[in-house]
């Protein structure tokens, strides 16, 4: 599979962006809400793979919890597949755990889907349904 | 910067290998140790970004010291550079703190370089040398 981005928990996205320019260049879209997650988000890189900056729009978002517990930082790894639902069921069978059952919309339009972080070590894995 | 690896703290290299095997495929090469920082390590994928995996080779490890206060999990970015030292150099003239002040040698032979996880919201930032 094929990284697609890296999301990154940051409390505020305008700083953030202003961190991580120098090393990832201007994004160049604006940034994009996901109420469904709530959470702010934006991409930048892209050449290899993407880095994925998320601030939480409300205190109940899952980003918001995580950097309550653990702080800023890394927050997943996401890799590109043809099919969400697929690489979910594939992690079951091997015996993970699943955030998700099934892709669901996410950023950017596309289809997305989590495993268990103890799917795969401690390490939130996200499934991203290629273009 | 073009995003080189995603460093992953592990336990056991062995079990790590097999559990991202089904993600990122079977490694082509065998093992390396990298004395100066008691760890072993192992890269998988290779399309876009590639993933290392970390396991401590002593208890005085600095991955060893990350497993134990956060657990097994992503480490750190690496960063493909011209320069580590110039890149280091520009964190720092920035404002950003360093773990490193110059390039020294790591895994594949190649020059790395530290940056403080304070540099970057609380991201611990690599830079390699490009091959």
């Amino acid at each position: 599979m094929q990284l697609d981005h890296i999301g990154i928990a940051v409390t505020d996205l305008a700083a953030a962006t202003e961190r991580w320019a120098p090393v990832l260049g201007r994004p160049e879209g604006p940034p994009e809400e996901v109420p469904s997650q709530r959470v702010r988000v934006r991409f930048l890189g892209g050449r290899a793979a993407e880095v994925e900056l998320l601030e939480p729009t409300s205190s109940d978002s899952p980003i918001a919890r995580s950097i309550a517990s653990r702080g800023e930082g890394v927050h997943h790894l996401a890799f590109r597949v043809p099919s969400v639902t697929a690489a979910l069921a594939d992690v079951e069978r091997r015996g993970g755990r699943l955030v998700d059952r099934a892709g669901r919309p996410g950023a950017r339009g596309r289809t997305v889907g989590f495993a268990h972080p103890s799917s795969f070590g401690g390490v939130l894995v996200e499934f991203v349904e290629a273009p």
